[in-house]
C-alpha cells in the first residue's frame, strides 16, 4: 500500500467507502471494550491474590520493631514497608515516608500544602498573584489534572527522545520565579514510555531555578514496570544527582504499588530530602493518625523484599509483553507504509503513544468510541486537555484481555485509516 | 477527711510531707504507663482479628454491584460499605462518601479544600483576611490542631452540661461573618463524655449565620461507643434537622471504624447534603484514584450490618466498662470529700474529663509525668493548648491493663492532691 498522502481525490474516495463498510462491520459487532485508563487485568491482579492471605486472626500483628501494626501509631511508616519502598525507589530508608493508598493523593497534598502554607519558608503559593508549572507533553493528564484544580499556570514543555526539552526548561526555570515545579514521569514515561537519558536527569539535578521553592514532582510510577528481561530502560536516581550537585531539597518522588499488587488497596511513599521530610511530617502530624500499617504489613510479608517484587513484576510482563507486542504489530501491519501516524516501542510502563497526522486525534477516537471502543480522551495528554496538533492519542492495551485487545487494535486502526482519509480529503 | 480547703497550713505541710513520701514510693516503682491518648488496648484490638480472615485468596472480591475490588474504580465507596457506614452515621446511604482510613484527614481535607476553593461558590478563606472557628472546650486537641495549622483563629465557647453554650454560639455566629465554623464532637464528647441534648441539637440546625460558607463540623467519632447496654445516651440526628429547619447544607457530619476495627485500618466517611457532596467529590475526582476498597469489603463482610456492628461494640464496652469504673472508683475513693477536683461520669466514649483546682492542672500532669505516668497534656483540650483556668485534665483509661490502670488512677490522685496542697500552702 502507497502513504495514503500520494493517493489521487478518486482513489482516497474509492478507500474511505471500502473503509466506511468496514467500519460499519465493527459497529455491528456491538462491541465494549476500554483501552482509556492503565488499568491492570484481572489476571494481573490474580498474580497477588495471596496477599489476602499473608495476614490472619491467629497471627502477631507486630511490626519489627514491636509496635502493634492494628493500633495507633508510627506517622512515616513501619520499618520494613519503608525498606520494601526505599529499594523500590532506589533511595536510603531515611529519605521515605510511607503514605497511605494512592501517590496521586501525596502528589495532590504536597501541592495543596505548598499552597496553604508555602514550601520551606516561602510564600504560601495562594498568595502569590502568579503560580506556573512546567508541564512535559504529553504528559499524565491525573498531574495536569491538580495544577488545574489548584487555578497553577500550566506551561507546555515538548518530550524529546531523551525527556522533557531540557534548553527550554533550563531557560524558563532560571529566567521566572513564578515557575514553582514541574511534572516528571521520568521512566517508561506516561504516554510515550520514553525514560530520560542520563544527561536530562543530571540536567535536572543541575538547575538554577529563581524561585527557592522551586520543586520537582518527579512520579516514578513505573520503576520496576518493565515489560523485558533482557531489555530494559536504565534510569540514574535522581535525589543523589541533586544532592550531588548542590540542590539537595529539589526533588520530591512520588511511587506506590498500586500497579505492582492492587490499585486503591497499594502503598504509597514520597522520598525526598530530610529538610522536606521535616517539612512534611509537619504538616502530616496535623493531617493524619497515621497510615495503614496493616496493609504495609501486608505488603512486605507478601513481596519480602525488592528481589521479591522484580520476580513479581516478571509475572506482571508475562501478561502484558504479548499485550503490547499484539497492538504494535497490528500498528506495524495496518498502518506501517501509509505515513498517516507514528508510534513509540516502549520496554516497559502502561502505555502506547500514538501520533495521528494532524487534526485527527479527536476524529479517531471519536469513531473507536462510535464502534464500541473507548480510548483516552483526544487531548487529555496535554495540558488544559488542548493538544495543539490534535494528534497525540494514548493507547493503554493492560485492561482488555489479549483477543479483545486485538479486536480493538484494529479497530483503532482502521479508525485511524478513515479520520486520516476523511482529513485528505478535506484538504483536497 | 475534711476538704483540703478547711485544713490549716500546719495541717497541709504535714499532709504534705505524708504525701511527698508516697510519692516516692510510686517514683521508686519505676512506672511506664501511658493514659494520655485513646488508643484501644490490645485485648480490644483481638475482638476484631478474624476480619484478618474475611478475605482469602480463593475468593471472588467482586462487590455487590459487580466492581472487582481489587481494581481502580469507584471514587466514594463500594455501595455495602456505604450502608454500613450510613447505619453508623445514621444518613441514608446516598448522603454519604466513603474515605481511607482516618476521619481526622477527612476533616483536614475538608478545611484544606475550604481554604484553597471556598465552601459553594464563596471566596477561599485563604483569600480572608479574618477566618474564624468556635471551639467548645473542652475539646479534642487534634481538632484544634488543624484550624491552628491552618491559621484560623479560634474562639473557645464553654461546654455546658447539655453541650456547648449555646446562646454563646448563636450570638457570635449571627454577628460575625468570619466565623466559618465550629467543632463538634456531639456524643459522648472528647473529653467530657457528655452528649448534646435534643434542645442543643435543634439549636445547631436553626442557626442563623452571618457567614453563607459557615459549616458544622460535626465529629460523631463515638457514635457506638456505649459503655453500658441500659444506659445509652441519644443523639438527635442533625442532618435531618439541619434539612427540616431550612440549613440542609450546614453540617458535615465524620466517621469513621477506627475504634470499632483497627485505628489507622479502619475505614472513614463523611455525611453531608448533596450540594455539599457535589462539591466534595469534585475535588475528590482530582485528588485520588480512590480509596481502598478491599478494606472496605473486609469491613463489611466481618460485621455485616449494623447489628453486627453493635454487637461487636458490645465486646469493646465489656472491655472498656470495668476501667472507667475503675479509674472513677478510685477517683471518688481518693478525691470524693476533699473538694480539690470534679470529674463526669460517662456512659461511652474513650475518655474522663476531670477539673482540678484552678491553675493545678499542669502541675498534676507534670507529677505524673515524672512517675512514670504519661497523660494528655495540661491545656490540651482548650484552643492553642491554653487552659484558662489551668484546671482540665483528659484521663484515657483505654490502653492500660485493668492492674496498670488502677495504679495509675492511685497515682494520679495522689498528684493531684499533692498539687493542690502545694497551691493552698501557696495561697496561704
Amino acid at each position: 500500500m502507497r502513504p495514503y498522502k500520494e493517493l489521487t481525490k478518486e482513489e482516497l474516495l474509492s478507500l474511505k467507502e471500502k473503509l466506511e463498510l468496514e467500519y460499519k462491520g465493527y459497529q455491528d459487532k456491538g462491541l465494549k471494550l476500554d483501552m482509556s485508563r492503565g488499568k491492570p487485568s484481572a489476571e494481573q491482579l490474580d498474580l497477588s491474590m495471596e496477599m489476602m492471605d499473608v495476614l490472619h486472626s491467629g497471627m502477631d500483628l507486630k511490626g519489627e520493631q514491636g509496635v502493634d501494626c492494628r493500633n495507633y501509631g508510627i506517622l512515616d511508616g513501619i520499618k520494613e514497608a519503608k525498606e520494601l519502598l526505599a529499594a523500590i525507589i532506589e533511595v536510603p530508608i531515611d529519605n521515605i515516608i510511607i503514605y497511605g493508598n494512592s501517590s496521586l493523593n501525596v502528589m495532590f497534598d504536597t501541592v495543596s500544602r505548598a499552597m496553604t502554607h508555602g514550601v520551606m519558608g516561602g510564600t504560601p503559593w495562594c498568595r502569590l498573584d502568579h503560580v506556573k508549572f512546567l508541564c512535559p507533553s504529553p504528559g499524565y493528564d491525573r498531574h495536569f489534572a491538580i495544577t488545574e484544580y489548584f487555578g497553577i499556570e500550566m506551561i507546555t514543555v515538548p518530550m524529546l527522545p531523551e525527556g522533557p526539552d531540557m534548553d527550554m526548561v533550563e531557560r524558563l526555570v532560571s529566567a521566572d520565579p513564578d515557575i514553582k515545579g514541574i511534572w516528571c514521569v521520568p521512566k517508561y514515561s506516561n504516554p510515550q514510555g520514553l525514560t530520560y537519558s542520563d544527561e536530562t536527569v543530571r540536567r535536572f539535578a543541575r538547575l538554577k531555578p529563581a524561585a527557592k521553592d522551586f520543586r520537582i514532582f518527579w512520579d516514578n510510577a513505573y520503576s520496576v514496570h518493565h515489560l523485558y528481561d533482557d531489555k530494559q530502560d536504565q534510569l540514574i536516581e535522581i535525589l543523589a544527582e541533586c544532592e550531588k550537585a548542590g540542590n539537595p531539597d529539589m526533588v520530591y518522588k512520588f511511587s506506590s504499588t498500586s500497579k505492582i499488587s492492587f490499585p486503591g488497596s497499594g502503598v504509597a511513599a514520597i522520598a525526598t530530602s530530610p529538610n522536606n521530610m521535616e517539612e512534611i511530617k509537619k504538616a502530616l502530624t496535623i493531617q493524619t493518625i497515621g497510615h495503614d500499617k496493616l496493609n504495609q504489613l501486608r505488603h512486605v510479608k507478601f513481596y519480602k523484599d525488592i528481589d521479591g517484587i522484580r520476580e513479581h513484576m516478571k509475572k506482571h510482563a508475562a501478561i502484558m509483553r504479548p499485550k503490547f507486542e499484539a497492538v504494535l504489530e497490528i500498528l506495524e501491519k495496518e498502518l506501517g507504509e501509509l505515513e498517516i501516524g507514528s508510534w513509540i516501542k516502549p520496554r516497559g510502563g502502561y502505555f502506547i503513544s500514538f501520533d495521528s497526522m494532524d487534526g485527527c486525534a479527536k476524529a479517531i477516537v471519536q469513531k473507536a468510541k462510535e464502534a464500541g471502543v473507548v480510548m483516552t480522551g483526544a487531548g487529555a495528554t496535554y495540558p488544559y486537555g488542548k493538544d495543539p496538533h490534535d494528534s497525540n492519542i494514548r493507547i493503554a492495551p493492560s485492561f482488555p484481555t489479549l483477543e479483545e485487545l486485538k479486536t480493538a487494535a484494529q479497530l483503532f486502526t482502521l479508525c485511524v485509516k478513515l479520520a486520516s482519509v476523511e482529513k485528505l480529503l478535506e484538504e483536497k
